[in-house]
């Protein structure tokens, strides 16, 4: 039986990880949750679940069942082999680095953690001989194509959607709205994703994701545009066999696979392939010109150090803006572009160096954006900066 | 090192595993070669190799280096480890059996083998905890899907080509030449199978095949039409996700991989897919009305007894007097359909009862195409069939 702790139950792949659990009461038991502001679902889960601890970011005023700990300390609890991380951003990083410590299986949903600080996310792994295994379904159908392969593949062939603007001019693309945006025609995400899928920045930090998950090297990692988001990832290997995995556009199924692994599950409520209807799966190289937060973001993953965490603090502060109607689409690009190239990396960072980049570029993206920073501006060459 | 006897060597499938050999000259050594007519090649093959035994259906009059044994002696040598069958047709029946007896792993690539005496190739197989691996393509494929899964998958997927005619009228079907049948678009075969693979009686075989080797129901064995041949076939699992393995239409990569497995060996004379240029992948149903082979297959092995090898026998027979231009290419079906109404099968038939059902399916088969039998006579009621 799988015992596991829920971090971020009440976000979209929380929410998920939940229905799963619901599916297989015999297999999976819920003994931790920790949720972010939506109390109101945070208590209904408890009430569901009866974790035996629980966590929120705001402090319930009414009694729940359970005792409220930190998320550091409920991944350790003894009970627990299974620590799923659901947090948006960096709010897990240290939860999941105290898991990895305390020897629990991490099964990791939240990229930006390993965008961030992969390195040492990975080699905290390594050294307490734990298992990440891979929530996002590029992700989980990588590792899915390599069970049972030995050796080295010579080839990951990331698939993306190319989102819901795949198809439209550079001036269309400045002139989509956030409400557009959100309407992604596949996906059921969240919103700072579906955002990021519209600018193919997700595909790019899914690219620095696969180098840390499966320590792979960048040049050998391609993305394939494939609308129909049908087959959700390849694998090359050595002597040139490709392995696909497809399935239904459904986070639930890689969730599930997590879950069971190394087993697999019968699962009447989740959607099956249709694949009488599978008429044509179509793949094209992707447009960098009109897409260019994906080559910033693998550009980022090579040049390493502390460009990976400002990559994703200045695209979460564009997101967000774009979100409230200050910048356009396009605008996000331009953003992320300049806090990199203002940046000076730190090589090998610590965590704290990781996090001190993270707030210079948070404050320089938001200058920069909101046009209270000159375009040009050095980056303030303070102790964390040489 | 893998120690291999090949039976078929000079046979396309044959000549193929020793382009492989000749690649890996420190991984793969030849110890037996059998050939059958074509004795020129052998020579050569026999020259090149240096097998220390070798059989010829015909009897060569100058000396070769090596001894000459029988197929059943060959495969029982004590350094074989791999026994590789390419023969076609019935030739290598007692030869596997042979070899399965003696403990050797055998690569197949004869499929009319396994549809013809499936049950007693497998449970002699079992018996004798032996492996049988697939050289073909499809089963190539659906063997490396399953690879490293535990439990059942719920369905194979057999691809096809659907031959250079899938989208001729049946009229249109029935004027095709043997010279336009022999140029097949995609893949590079013998003859037969060409064939076989332009009225999709190929496709029928493999089902049966996949039946037995991967001891699978019938029921969920399904074929998908995908005229690209870049996806070898896909395995869907408990939970509904499916892998597919995908490469370049090229027989020596399933070849090579049965060699290699369970390593993956990087070999520079083969082909590679360009993934770059796979602008579309298309898939659908099959159309059994004008491709009755098919349905006339899966129908002969889902009854089983001695169906399958009246199956084969006819449709041998069909292909021939197609190449000689004596029949159409629409009357291939016929013959094999006739031929299987015509048949009394013995249920969990003998060796012996598959090879009497084999005689008597030729005979009739070639006295109906040749109208020298009644359309409608009954087969005759000798001991073998009740």
């Amino acid at each position: 039986m799988k015992i596991i702790a829920i971090l971020g139950s009440t976000g979209s792949i929380g929410q998920q990880v939940l229905d799963i659990v619901r599916a297989f009461p015999d297999e999976l038991r819920v003994v931790a949750l920790a949720g972010g502001k939506n109390l109101n679902l945070l208590e209904r889960q408890i009430e569901e679940f009866r974790p035996e601890v629980f966590y929120s970011s705001v402090k319930p005023d009414r009694d729940c069942a359970g005792e409220f700990l930190s998320m550091e300390e409920m991944v350790s609890h003894p009970e627990v082999n299974l620590v799923v991380v659901a947090t948006s951003g960096k709010a897990g990083l240290g939860p999941t680095l105290a898991a990895l410590r305390a020897g629990k299986t991490v099964a990791l949903a939240s990229k930006e953690m390993l965008v961030m600080a992969g390195d040492i996310i990975t080699r905290e792994a390594s050294l307490h001989g734990v298992q990440i295994l891979p929530l996002d379904s590029e992700h989980s159908a990588i590792w899915q194509c390599l069970e049972g392969e030995e050796g080295s593949p010579q080839r990951l062939l990331l698939t993306a959607s190319g989102g819901p603007f795949y198809n439209y001019s550079r001036s269309d693309l400045a002139k989509v709205t956030p409400e557009q945006a959100l309407r992604h025609p596949v996906w059921k995400m969240g919103r700072k994703v579906t955002i990021d899928s519209a600018t193919m920045m997700n595909k790019g930090l899914e690219v620095i994701e696969a180098h840390w998950l499966f320590s792979f090297p960048f040049d050998s990692i391609e993305v394939l545009v494939h609308p129909q988001s049908i087959v959700h990832s390849m694998v090359e290997f050595a002597d040139g066999s490709l392995k696909a995995q497809l399935g239904p556009p459904d986070m639930r199924l890689p969730i599930q696979y997590a879950l069971s692994y190394p087993q697999r599950w019968s699962n009447s409520t989740l959607p099956c392939l249709d694949w009488t209807s599978m008429k044509a799966l179509n793949f094209e190289l992707p447009d960098h010109s009109r897409f260019p937060c994906l080559k910033s973001a693998v550009d980022a993953g090579k040049s390493g150090g502390t460009y990976p965490a400002v990559l994703c603090a200045a695209d979460e502060v564009a997101v967000e803006l774009f979100l409230s109607h200050r910048i356009s689409l396009t605008d996000i690009a331009n953003t992320v572009q300049q806090t990199l190239q203002q940046h000076r990396s730190v090589a090998q960072p610590s965590l704290d160096d990781v996090l001190r980049a993270d707030t210079w570029a948070r404050e320089y993206a938001m200058r920069f954006s909101c046009g209270t920073t000159e375009r040009s501006a050095p980056q303030s060459d303070d102790e964390g900066y040489r």
